[in-house]
């Protein structure tokens, strides 16, 4: 009798799943997120053997968050979800995934090959027999769909997805059916590590254009760099430091790039988000005669609502597919060899350097010393707290416009979500961020700020950071609501009120003793200068869970500016 | 000056926002479910007006869940969502609406119509200027779909859209962008009351086929009335009854029909689910010479698995668009006049009336007696402990199988996810029906079982519960984890575990006082006896909380011959 080898004509057969998985744990999975359902279970036992553990999140959307979270931390991560049911409580966390440009392999465990041609009234079904509905929800947010209904093609398809997936730094979706996890496909191909190199450009297009740009460089009075989140995203971040290294040009950050640069280097000059920076940011950038922007993403709340006073003509836009000078287009050049070369051929006598303003981190006081914790006061504060490779979590609302007022110390990683903005995604994305940092061992702490609002939508992921044994210390900010939305709309409507929760009980719920966790309630400024300067607290020994009391109404400046631009053009007729 | 009702030519110019919650107060909605967001907030304004509250869930899947689930008993729900982050958060629950057959009115604020134009760059898009792709995912789960975006056709696409959803007993989808929902509309039209009736059947097409189904009904030897869910999601309660009292055949329901047929009545005879069944009911069925099925939907779960050993030469299918009679079809007759038409002309001395088996509501002892609740102990003592009028809601998992064990007194309503199936789901619709019962003055008692894997996932549903003073017996089954998804495949396995959450805090952790919650553990029979006929507790004073300890890996008979049947069907190559 053959053996399935010979029966398959493969040279060492592997399994889809064990497939699917090495190569998961080749591009840099450790921890693979998601919910267990009927449709996944006999591909998630194959996921130990493969170097990967199970997070098993509390529900989909926050297991779609933390995945999100792990992946802006190491680079790539997995979600499992069963089909119908679980990939739509996820979708939204996908969506945001696609919006953002996080690149998260999406595995949705679906019912046989064979019931699906039979068309079964199954479960998790529309109960219409149309085993593609939930796919095709799903293309118009993913960089890449495969379904994988074929053991033929089932280890190229997968190849291809993740490198798609990587590439683009986007969502991909894979359909896994029942009775395709255990196929046996062709093991042979997993010597071979995925090509993950980005396509490069053509010599001479990419010639052409860094001559074009030099040239304007170097004719400028006043250049400056500004960098924006898909710097980050498509992994430019070093072409950016080279470049500041070697220029000393006076550098920018937009909020959804805000940790892209290293903001102890001289030549860092803060936060330009429009009409929300501060006076001499806006000065600086609006009057210069040449920005380098780089993987800019300018959305409504990431320029306090279209506010910039700058022109294309003094403008030259880098991207992942293109690059902009003044209104001339080049489309299929990549930014990254771009940058490479105007770090090598920028010609330092022809470049003129004034300098920027000076990032301040202190705190800036209200006119009369309070005790009472303003957003003002806040943040600043949070500045000297903050570490060197901190990673630091902001939820849309009054942290991540707060974030602005600080001043990062080296190698801080931000994590917010400005254009996509769904609330509750910190939550999820904390413990993603957290995980990742543990599973890379990276010298990281997780630091969260979330409104007590937000907080409420994902609160049981805090429940799968006590399950493994993570760390963070997360600040939820109580100010009584959806304060983001009061600000646009009904400061005193009853449907921006939330029910009061109390906080302090709620690791303990979560099956917390006092010694995995540790819970503080903050209302005045000593209380968190103190808690601040404390060793222990900042030595992380165990989940820390800080309420920290604000007023209800009060925002950051960014906030208050982007929120006012929001209600306009909402009511613009 | 001409004053905009000149201006319009409007003869009572109305805001598209009163207009459309108007109607909605019209077809018998009082509560809106939704959390809010920016693009809604203008139009929550006008919920006060029109007599509609808003219930502020604490985000959207559960929002959505509960709006199922105040469908389920108010005949119909709204939900409000905001473009995107918001409407993607609960499209699981409308996907499961769609499946199950439940009107749910879905509105989403979305941006205004000029920022729609103009392809803006706003948070919650994908960034590309495409503002369809969120209304296209939901197009395949919408009996239908509009997008408010011209004043002239407004008011008559919302009167469309609130038909259908009626009617065809589906969810709708609603785009209102922000610009649009303070334009004016004629408010003439609100006084004439939409039409709601379902459409008629031609007559010559109906006398027919009631002529064909009454000459087999006459011949048959011992036929027997199988009722499902779309009885009641089609409105056929009233006809069935009539049809039950006049002809005295025996009645079954099928799980997903459970509560549909008043059990009281001397000739129900139980829960018909092919193998699941008990041998009786299984006897009687599957050797009747014609089964009068009516509303069926033979989902796996509904069905052990595909099991029914019954022939459609046995068969007459009554369905809401069509009948099935044998194997002839007879599309566009639409079972209710039909139904009606067979309750006046059966001849009941032409008719055989053989009796099915009685229904014991006794408890089912195990072979010796235990103090550990079992699942086969528990269903059947619940039955004794159910009250007229009640309300129960039971998870997918080990309760909505337990639940085919209960004896129902008169009017129970059951309400149960069997075809959709999506965890969690219960304690959202939990919190909708109880309110839906509270909105209508109904004298219901309103009683979760949910396991405490499922319960963990939309927990925050009962922070909403006492929002809103709202007083459910929630029963959470504490059998530490997965029970369904163990006994399908992963017995012991890592993901099948959940993290032990300590209950007992949970309530006042989400800010209920002692006089606001009770809470309660129960650990043996005699505890749980003790608390059933407790006087206070029957009475429901307060929310109450209610952990039910059983063994990890017991299940209900029902549920273990589905899930082998799953696994079987799972791994069929």
């Amino acid at each position: 009798m053959l053996d399935i080898k010979e029966q398959s004509g493969l040279l060492e057969p592997t399994d889809v799943s064990e497939y699917l998985f090495t190569r998961l744990y080749q591009i840099g999975v450790r921890s693979v997120h998601g919910v267990p359902g009927d449709y996944n279970l006999v591909s998630l036992d194959y996921l130990p053997r493969c170097g990967l553990s199970w997070v098993g999140s509390v529900n989909e959307l926050n297991a779609g968050y933390a995945a999100d979270g792990y992946a802006r931390v190491k680079g790539i991560s997995a979600l499992i979800t069963t089909f119908g049911v679980g990939e739509l409580s996820a979708i939204n966390a996908m969506a945001g995934a696609y919006s953002e440009h996080i690149p998260v392999v999406h595995i949705v465990g679906c019912p046989s090959t064979i019931a699906q041609r039979d068309g079964m009234l199954l479960h998790h079904t529309l109960g219409n027999g149309d085993f593609n509905v939930f796919a095709n929800m799903n293309a118009p947010i993913s960089a890449e769909l495969c379904k994988l209904n074929n053991p033929a093609s089932i280890a190229a398809q997968i190849d291809h997805c993740l490198r798609e997936c990587i590439i683009k730094s986007r969502p991909v979706y894979i359909m896994l059916p029942t009775d395709m996890a255990q196929k046996k496909v062709e093991g042979l191909r997993l010597r071979a590590p995925l090509d993950l190199s980005p396509p490069s450009n053509d010599p001479d297009r990419e010639d052409y254009v860094v001559e074009v740009i030099l040239k304007y460089l170097h004719a400028a009075r006043n250049p400056i760099i500004l960098v924006d989140a898909c710097a980050v995203r498509h992994g430019v971040v070093e072409e950016v430091h080279d470049l500041v290294d070697r220029t000393n040009l006076p550098v920018f950050v937009t909020p959804m790039g805000k940790g892209a640069v290293n903001e102890t280097r001289p030549s860092y000059g803060g936060v330009y988000a429009g009409e929300g920076s501060s006076a001499d940011v806006k000065d600086r950038v609006e009057n210069s005669d040449l920005i380098l922007s780089i993987g800019a993403i300018k959305s409504d709340f990431n320029t306090t609502g279209f506010s910039y006073r700058t022109s294309q003509l003094n403008s030259i836009d880098f991207h992942s597919t293109h690059i902009v000078v003044r209104y001339s287009e080049y489309p299929g050049v990549f930014m990254k060899g771009v940058l490479q070369k105007i770090v090598q051929r920028v010609d330092l006598d022809q470049l003129s350097t004034v300098p920027g303003p000076t990032v301040m981190s202190g705190i800036e006081e209200n006119e009369e010393p309070r005790d009472v914790i303003t957003q003002k006061w806040f943040w600043p504060r949070i500045s000297s707290f903050l570490k060197e490779n901190d990673i630091v979590v902001t939820e849309t609302g009054t942290a991540n416009f707060g974030i602005w007022e600080t001043k990062f110390p080296a190698n801080v990683k931000a994590l917010s979500q400005v254009l996509w903005g769904s609330i509750g995604w910190s939550v999820g994305a904390a413990q993603g961020a957290c995980l990742a940092a543990k599973d890379g061992e990276m010298d990281s702490r997780t630091l969260l700020f979330v409104g007590d609002g937000s907080f409420q939508l994902t609160c049981q992921e805090v429940s799968t950071m006590l399950r493994h044994g993570l760390k963070p210390i997360l600040f939820v900010i109580c100010n009584d609501g959806f304060t983001i939305e009061r600000l646009i709309h009904g400061m005193d409507a009853e449907y921006n009120d939330i029910i009061k929760w109390k906080f302090t009980d709620l690791v303990s719920v979560f099956g917390a003793s006092e010694k995995e966790a540790r819970k503080f309630q903050i209302k005045t400024r000593d209380e968190l200068n103190q808690l601040l300067t404390n060793e222990e607290f900042n030595a992380c020994p165990a989940l820390q869970f800080v309420e920290v009391y604000m007023p209800r109404d009060d925002a950051p400046k960014g906030l208050v500016m982007t929120a006012e631009a929001s209600a306009r053009s909402n009511a613009k007729a």
